[in-house]
């Protein structure tokens, strides 16, 4: 085994521990010690690789959003659906919905949390302007829309249902949230 | 000073302490014997008026959604415009608004918190659903018109931008929200 083969084998297992943390007790339970010691790697290998405790959150949480792709049905409302039927897989997941509000938490009072919150906000939303920019471009919505308000009222329910009402978040919530604002542009 | 103006003052300034101590630190930072030192009202008689830490907190988060009343301007449009006008207001108030994730990151872990949360949730929304089913009455929305979605559909974007996005909520945000949403339906 090559040495690019064991560095990648440690990195894996350090952001494995490191999201496994998260998810057991939230943001507050994630420390640069336990996270060597959980995956076995040392502290000085841990910050070689990442600078701050902050930087190894962040590619921790990261890579969930990684796997969302902007899909390309043919049609926006296809895309939309597609896509927000991924991130309502993602909301039913236990372990990754259940980390986010500590995180936002702590974003409220630590302003280096709400800049990684941001990031990572960014990255999970980015698939979504993407899709937005294309049927701008091919003429399917109009050329004033307001990509950053379309990617809230179509994000904005399905965090609300999944963190503040508890509501299910099924196939019909998502059909019914895109057509809401596809019709009502 | 009678006995009831005198119950009425210390029960005010448990229910101001406990909401200090919310948006100080969060639902963890809310203990009785914290609120008792704070008010200067001695614990036996907080438990008199409060059965448990959970209903004390209950009341004093109950106390900032009290005075959201349901609007009558005469169109659906209005009254979710003037309605949606207040939430934001409220969402722009550091002071509640950051007190929320902690108490929705416990609720992830503590039943308890969650069956306050959504108590908290249905008695911010009441007034919601008071025009959504007067605007069904009147013929203004449809008779299937889904209070629920629709509820997730105008708070859910707002929402989304307070904790999520950290995009500022403004009044054209307000008004173009709202119209998506009757437009959409």
């Amino acid at each position: 085994m090559g040495l690019d083969r064991r560095v990648h084998r440690s990195r894996e297992a350090v952001l494995g521990a490191t999201f496994e943390l998260l998810t057991e007790s939230g943001l507050g339970g994630v420390s640069v010690d336990e996270v060597s010691r959980r995956s076995g790697v040392a502290k000085t290998t841990i910050y070689r690789h990442w600078d701050t405790r902050s930087d190894l959150i962040l590619d921790a949480c990261a890579r969930i959003s990684a796997d969302q792709e902007a899909p390309d049905t043919g049609s926006f409302e296809g895309d939309a659906t597609a896509l927000l039927t991924g991130i309502a897989r993602l909301l039913r997941t236990a372990n990754w919905s259940s980390v986010v509000p500590s995180i936002v938490d702590a974003a409220e009072r630590d302003p280096e949390v709400a800049a990684i919150h941001g990031r990572i906000q960014r990255g999970h939303t980015a698939p979504l302007r993407e899709i937005i920019g294309r049927a701008v471009r091919n003429g399917e919505l109009p050329p004033d829309t307001d990509a950053s308000a379309m990617t809230a009222a179509l994000v904005g329910p399905l965090f609300y249902r999944r963190w503040f009402s508890r509501e299910p978040i099924g196939e019909d919530f998502v059909r019914s949230t895109v057509r809401t604002v596809i019709g009502g542009r």
